[in-house]
């Protein structure tokens, strides 16, 4: 099958050719993927693009599988991407797409992948965008994308979705302290999951301190939940849908999603330079000025000039 | 003072120019920065790099102090770099310095600095090797990068140290889990902490089965610490060393340290490209470009490619 047969099946929805693109996108087999993006593309811009984030432990998992039911409730067709950025070099992700959501595994309205984020690729911010773009053409009306949200994956997130979901969990100590400071800025709906677990209370109480210290033209909604039993995840999802409503009026999606063009098309061109920069002279270049870098001969700064201007 | 004036300062070991100096790195005040490390490079390569990584709270803070305290008693005299990546924002790191390292505070052999890692900037592979620089160039023994370790931070800090220690606690489930897939290929020595308490020999096991499965020429020892009372700590450092005296062997640092003048200078020059790609027209093409993939008229590789031929 040739790509353009694979960009129209997956324009219909198959789900064989959707896998067979994320994989494409995964790998990063260059040639190929811009081809399929620049077909793809005109048919992007309709999904509203949801990221789930929090620290490990928190329960992401299981609440995007709750979400999901909720909005399959409302006849609305939802993909998942759940992006494992701990797993750099594995090139799989850690929990296979079986595992993971088996109460849609039926349901021809529900598409769920797994992908590793790969360090050599400039990462989530490189990888993120194109797979969104895959299932936001397929026409899926939600597309959620999942994945830990500890440092910088919490800002590509944001950078990429149009509402940003960050999970917290009651009683995590450190962990939720060490990630508030980020988020607080990422996050247009919060959700403290685990919620009939002790502590519930006091998390929820310093996220609203928190907030009270500053925060855009729009408040984000605290709401808590129990994903295990689905208890207050429709409220949840209330929530998430509320904030694209927000954003549809006033021009700010429209914004939002300049901002994301921004980024893809900064990240892109990066991504062709690099590969430039490295082949200069073969590579030559590169190597014998990283050699007299290493060697204390020449600085790095001076070293790199040398390299930019040979582009 | 002038920036030459700073740079003799800290070379001479003046602790307020060598903060100085790293607030410059931190704010990423390129012309200044690019100036410095100039007349920094050549009095750098000396130390012992030391990469401390880790999830949340398996208590890594602990853990460095208690190895600087050790390499202390060996009259090493220790610089510790304490990098925040989750906030990324915020540009001031969680932990104060002054909160940090209280054993150490009137010790001159000891230098203790935090940083946030600035996303903006190409975050920890971008900011690091500056900051290690400096110390190393000032004359310490041994620098410690410490930072959270998920996802690409422990890559990028693989990258930049010598010796990578990766860190872990007992009984922390989930985390420990999804950290592992790719910390196996990161770590030079494992360090079990906490290891009073339940679980300790299971974690342990685990490591041992998955180092099993394959490893590099260098299999990384497993060490058990209580870092609140400093048990094991001495054979941590032992191990440390052991690994640093191994790489010192055969030609593996200079090989080592020249992978990391490839991604220093790699870096260094794609901050450069990225600088001069949003500025092109100032800054119009760019504008022009990102706000038609936005609305679908134009792909974002094709837009990619416009930009790149205009550098």
């Amino acid at each position: 099958m040739d790509d353009r047969e694979l960009v129209a099946d997956a324009l219909a929805g198959q789900r064989r050719a959707l896998a067979r693109l994320l994989t494409l996108v995964e790998d990063g087999s260059e040639e190929r993927l811009r081809e399929v993006v620049r077909r793809l593309h005109p048919h992007a811009g309709g999904a509203q693009l949801v990221g789930v984030t929090g620290p490990p432990g928190v329960g992401k998992s299981t609440l995007t599988n709750a979400m999901v039911a909720r909005w399959r409730g409302r006849s609305r067709r939802v993909a998942v991407l759940a992006v494992d950025p701990s797993s750099p070099f594995s090139g799989g992700a850690l929990l296979g797409d079986r595992v993971r959501m088996q109460d849609h595994a039926l349901d021809d309205g529900v598409f769920v992948r797994s992908m590793a984020s790969r360090g050599q690729l400039g990462g989530l911010s490189w990888a993120a965008p194109q797979a969104l773009l895959v299932l936001d053409a397929a026409g899926f009306d939600v597309v959620v994308l999942e994945t830990v949200g500890v440092g910088q994956a919490e800002v590509e997130i944001a950078s990429v979705a149009d509402t940003t979901v960050v999970t917290l969990a009651p009683g995590m100590g450190d962990s939720v302290q060490a990630a508030k400071a980020g988020i607080l800025e990422v996050a247009d709906v919060f959700c403290v999951n685990k919620a009939d677990r002790g502590g519930a209370e006091r998390t929820i109480r310093e996220l609203r301190e928190m907030q009270r210290l500053g925060h855009g033209e729009w408040l984000a909604p605290i709401r808590r939940t129990v994903a295990s039993t689905g208890e207050g995840v429709a409220e949840l999802v209330d929530a998430v849908d509320g904030h694209h409503r927000w954003l549809s009026g006033d021009g700010r999606l429209v914004r939002r999603r300049a901002d994301r063009a921004r980024l893809q098309l900064r990240e892109l061109a990066l991504g062709a330079v690099r590969g430039r920069l490295m082949g200069v002279d073969g590579g030559g270049l590169f190597d014998d000025l990283a050699t007299r870098v290493a060697e204390g001969e020449l600085d790095p700064y001076t070293a790199a000039d040398r390299l930019v201007a040979r582009l």
